[in-house]
């Protein structure tokens, strides 16, 4: 997507060889227009799908998953990293490790919001070796639905997420690909 | 706001006589269609204030401060409950006391997206003992920022929230007021 592209290379800021600092836009500031742009490409791409809802986790997704909720006119649910003191026994969890932050957390959903009739994508904002994406798998298909794609903001290709779900046979659409992060430069 | 009010009355759960659970529209599951009308009524209320930016704390205040923002044509900034791993040395932080968790935490804002010449809204999905609140005041107002008000989506008015943030002078626009939780009832 030409104008996030445009976004990543003037605004972004490499630290180190893995991580893509984008909190003028995305992350900690979020530009909501090119949100709603995201959402409509998303939209685009995902419309023949007969999707029923939109899944994406807590928090960075929030914004262009609702966007794209509000594209294909289906509810959004987030996904949350730890079991909120609201949820009571109707959920069920899954460990997910996250590489980039170097710890590990419960990914949780309630039993009452996905069901065999689902048609789910997951949006997320970023894809890096994919850990929190097959974590939203595994609950999705536990209780029945089918993920029929994955929409990720910036896909960072030089780590295994795409790789790793790309061989269960899930279809990725990112729409931004960082080839190689070195010496604070962008390479997509 | 009577879309809302009527929500509640419907799928909201009184647990106890203090939590509230609208997990099927608001915190978990999300309608995005009310989101967006909450945006507008927001942006009716504050639209004169000449706004520069919404404000809101992670992450359950991000989809309605994302539809608000877009009305406002304004960018969101969403404060972190920790420093993420993004941010070097330009953040400022301040300690939240969650009465409704038991837990605290650091709220955490970039110094690089308020100025003295931000007028600020804070959006956030509840109002109770005010804490996240005036934490957020905290920081938008040590980088200059001044804050016009706060828009808040459920109010739970038996807690202590309202009378504090008021007692300092802030404007409060609730869409939804809930007087009593009890016995499993949600009296508004």
């Amino acid at each position: 997507m030409k104008e996030l592209i445009e976004e990543i290379k003037e605004k972004g800021i490499a630290i180190g060889n893995e991580i893509l600092k984008v909190d003028s836009f995305l992350n900690h500031q979020v530009d909501v227009k090119l949100m709603k742009k995201i959402g409509k490409e998303f939209f685009e791409y995902f419309k023949n799908k007969n999707i029923t809802k939109v899944v994406t986790i807590e928090s960075s997704g929030i914004a262009p998953a609702t966007m794209t909720a509000l594209e294909l006119d289906v509810p959004l649910l987030i996904l949350k990293k730890k079991k909120p003191n609201t949820m009571e026994d109707e959920f069920i969890q899954t460990t997910v490790k996250s590489f980039t932050k170097g710890n590990e957390y419960k990914l949780t959903i309630s039993k009452k919001y996905i069901n065999p009739n689902d048609n789910v994508i997951i949006i997320d904002d970023f894809l890096a070796n994919g850990e929190s994406c097959l974590g939203a798998i595994r609950l999705i298909e536990e209780l029945g639905g089918k993920v029929q794609g994955i929409g990720i903001v910036i896909e960072k290709s030089f780590q295994p997420g795409r790789e790793k779900i790309e061989k269960r046979g899930y279809d990725i659409y990112s729409l931004a690909r960082i080839k190689k992060l070195e010496n604070g430069k962008i390479e997509m």
